[in-house]
């Protein structure tokens, strides 16, 4: 099935104690489209600048994702820098510059219109909102992912996007501060009881658990001894969960879980390069062999 | 097989966001020895005062621990109190008594020299390697715990006890500060390096994570809605852990994995009352079960 996301295309200047990439390709919506694009045909919508090559478009078409939603403006890419401690949980930003993102009004090809699985990517919630609404009923499972900016900043419109959603994903802080609630599971049931039927708390190097409706699973993270970059890990994590569910086409507890456990190896390739080097990289046999690993580092006996 | 631990025996004075409980049993050697009972025969070293009643000492009793290794002192018992906040992981602690504690120097009974398993307890590392010492070649396993407390105030000392140890059992903050490593899988291959060929990380409402010479295992937190008061908490994991590997007499890897279901299992129960007010009133029937929903709870299809 068709996989339509909307998130920023951008540039980012990275640093971390490992090193500086000082203009790489990022934003959530690519994350998540080369993250998903093993699973499924992904339909990317966006905006991006005149300083976005085709270099930079090779990049999205090399992994077959459909770009023709990408909308060209005059001006710059969204911008963002920022800098990691040595914790890399703790990150400090150091620039953000809208650039095109400032006047963006997502506006959806007429060849997406038919798209049956789709994703909010991390931007204003208004822009989330236009997005879903433009989608008619014809879309059978929304996913979504928002963080500390827009809760904090625009409250009213965070809860009718999550009103819409039938999936969130959302860092463990990001948890606490639309809940007030410092216990996870209170916080996803909270969460539940404002819309989504499905939520998916991302805990960085402690894995992610998912709440259902009657469900509840738990993944650890990936043994990863250097974390080299995890600038859009969890774009990766809600690619290689929502691509999953869209290839599988279903939604039930068990697809749920396996989609989890996917999501958890894409967001783990995420971190072992600058940008996104290494999902440039990898194969689907690659992606196949640390869903096994996954396997083998939670299975104990009865 | 007999396990044998060494630990403190203490009064403690616990305040949560639930309330306050100012005098209830506690300290490492009470929670390891209950939890570590409802899988073998636990032999109890420690030092109590003249505040230890007949009632206190029911309580090991009634769970069948031996207690001809509990020291009787002139003066009372160490006692210690402390303060969580809302966030369960962040505590205060606003008294230490160390009491009999002070001049306490373990002598095992004779009725104990032919323990197998061993577990020292977070006490001085000093006392942990007297006790050590004592127990001869016939020990076949010995874990142990410790604390930022000793690892920042007798650092040679604590390097002594893990030279010594087959298993550890640690915090992430202390694994952290042990190692200088923030990364906590590199942090656990540094405590490898250190002596323990096994080293399970507790990451509190996270989970655990297990690493041996050649193993990983992660398994995730239980999901306990309320945190009634996770004192002790680490302490009946490592029991859990312990006295699994004790009546079991093997620790290959597929033991290990399970011991660290179980410690997680008996973690999990510390927390939904005050002080050790849930490890009295369990069975091994509700070990049991909730071992089984661990099953549940992390289980997903290849």
């Amino acid at each position: 099935m068709s996989l339509l996301v909307v998130g920023s295309v951008a540039f980012d200047d990275i640093t971390t104690p490992r090193g500086r990439a000082p203009r790489v390709l990022g934003g959530s919506g690519t994350y998540f489209g080369l993250a998903a694009s093993f699973f499924t045909q992904v339909r990317l919508v966006g905006v991006v600048g005149e300083d976005f090559t085709d270099a930079d478009e090779a990049i999205f078409k090399k992994r077959g994702i459909d770009t023709r939603g990408l909308e060209r403006a005059k001006g710059k890419c969204f911008f963002w820098a920022g800098e990691y401690e040595s914790d890399p949980n703790v990150r400090h930003t150091t620039k953000t510059e809208l650039n095109v993102f400032e006047h963006f009004s997502p506006k959806l090809p007429a060849e997406y219109m038919d798209s049956e699985y789709l994703f909010l990517g991390n931007i204003a919630p208004t822009l989330q909102c236009q997005v879903r609404d433009q989608l008619g009923p014809r879309v059978k499972l929304v996913g979504g992912d928002t963080m500390n900016f827009w809760i904090t900043g625009m409250p009213a419109e965070v809860r009718r996007f999550l009103s819409r959603l039938h999936i969130l994903t959302i860092n463990d802080s990001e948890a606490h501060l639309l809940t007030g609630e410092h216990n996870l599971h209170r916080a996803a049931r909270a969460i539940i009881a404002m819309g989504p039927a499905t939520v998916v708390i991302k805990r960085g190097e402690h894995g992610a658990t998912l709440y259902g409706t009657s469900d509840y699973f738990g993944v650890p993270g990936y043994p990863l001894e250097d974390v080299f970059d995890p600038t859009g890990a969890g774009d990766c994590f809600a690619g290689g969960m929502l691509g999953y569910l869209a290839q599988q086409n279903r939604w039930d507890d068990a697809a749920l879980r396996r989609a989890v456990v996917y999501g958890s190896v894409m967001g783990s390739f995420a971190c072992e390069r600058f940008g996104v080097d290494r999902l440039t990289e990898i194969t689907s046999a690659d992606v196949d062999a640390r869903y096994r690993e996954f396997i083998a580092l939670t299975r104990f006996d009865a």
